[in-house]
């Protein structure tokens, strides 16, 4: 069985990455701002979640999206010029192992939720390093889906959401990234490395994010891989919708829900 | 098999207790902080660990600290003494249950650390709330095993980890109160409740997290557990020795450790 990219590339998981990204921005963003003349390098902006928010956090820099995948690449475009119509992103379709330019031409990498989806992250950060300057920096941010935590508990929406974590190992990927972060970058020759963990708590009291992270995001992005769950062997029908069911009852009242991202930025040099 | 209070009374678990609380006493204690004049209940103190934080952090305010243990209660004492010679602290030992206080006699109440170990923390939490004067505030930290992660991730270390958290069960505790804060507050008729997680994330690029949290907290905790554990029948020596020694490597370069403190403001009264 092969997974390209486990969460797929449909409309609604477009919509989802959508809402991750707008419900998690000062969370996941807060502190990330690059001056104005910089030379700035997203890496696997995908549909442009994340491209929105650095380019509103830092005006007058000069971002470079790269991503693999053509249709994503016309989305994050039509998403960038609705929300900044003035902003001026440089947009190429390039794999992250053969990027277009030469070495130390960028000041800052920004690389979010890519990592966890490579075989070879390792080789990915070494091969990034090339493109920054001595002295530049890169920010990284991950999910890790050994940080999930929930009431009521459930060893069947555990087993769901083990199901995405065997189907993006499958994929070749790693779901538990988050915590990897200090060595990866460590090993690759960065300095300067600090971790960060950026936890996201949501409870009744917190609406906003019990829609758009614990309902919208995260449950959304379980149950988007449930066909492919069920298809690889890992779940059956029955304990797939109780799974499901039971982490949509963590979305309820006197429900609660817990996920930790870690945000790490690090320098090209010691 | 009975156990009492799952981490004992030894020195050694008393000077674990005093490196946890000033390791985290930021991440813990930041905002909180009482008025002049103010009556603050500090239930379950202990050897005074947090107290010594809650009489530094609210000059003037009247705290009373109350513990069933008398032992603990003059360690708390000799403790506040020596950090503020000053605080005049009214020292109770008295059970949780029967606090020898006239009703709404509190501004605020402060429970660290202690829910954990009731069989009805909800019972607990109804009792409480009688000490507190309308309007004044009831602050609730707890931790949650569930949240722990780190690299290299164990099965050995996780299962090391288990043998507390099932002891603890054993003792009439819960070991993951942490994610039930919002719930139990809410069901013990308190209103206006915010849960926020905080997180310890600690790696090689911070030295003091990893001594005073991973090692001499987190791990040191565990550890102390291992004769009960065995005695319970919940591991095997090799296993334990295993797991023990694999949690370890998470403090070691190149290892990382996480954890979630949960902590919760209510109100008495909507």
């Amino acid at each position: 069985m092969t997974i390209d990219y486990v969460h797929g590339y449909s409309e609604l998981e477009s919509r989802r990455l959508g809402d991750q990204a707008n419900a998690l921005a000062a969370l996941l963003h807060g502190g990330t701002s690059y001056p104005a003349g910089s030379r700035v390098l997203e890496v696997g902006c995908g549909i442009g979640a994340q491209t929105a928010h650095l380019v509103a956090s830092s005006p007058g820099a000069r971002i470079v999206a790269v991503d693999v995948n053509e249709a994503s690449l016309a989305q994050a475009r039509d998403r960038v010029l609705a929300t900044s119509p003035d902003a001026e992103v440089e947009w190429h379709c390039a794999d992250l192992f053969e990027l277009p330019f030469p070495d130390a031409s960028f000041d800052h990498l920004f690389v979010c939720f890519v990592l966890e989806h490579l075989a070879d992250p390792h080789r990915a950060l070494v091969e990034l390093r090339r493109l920054l300057r001595p002295g530049g920096t890169i920010t990284a941010i991950e999910g890790d889906h050994g940080s999930v935590l929930f009431h009521p508990d459930s060893a069947h929406a555990r087993a769901a959401i083990d199901c995405q974590v065997r189907l993006q190992a499958l994929a070749g990927g790693d779901a538990c990234t988050g915590r990897k972060l200090q060595p990866l970058l460590a090993n690759a020759g960065y300095g300067g490395i600090t971790v960060r963990a950026r936890p996201v708590y949501a409870d009744q009291n917190l609406p906003e994010l019990v829609e758009g992270f614990t309902r919208n995001t995260f449950i959304a992005m379980v149950e988007s891989v449930g066909d492919d769950a069920l298809a690889a062997g890992l779940t059956t029908p029955d304990d797939w919708h109780r799974g499901v069911a039971d982490l949509r009852r963590t979305a309820e009242a006197g429900g609660t829900f817990q996920y930790t991202f870690f945000k790490a930025v690090a320098v090209n040099g010691s």
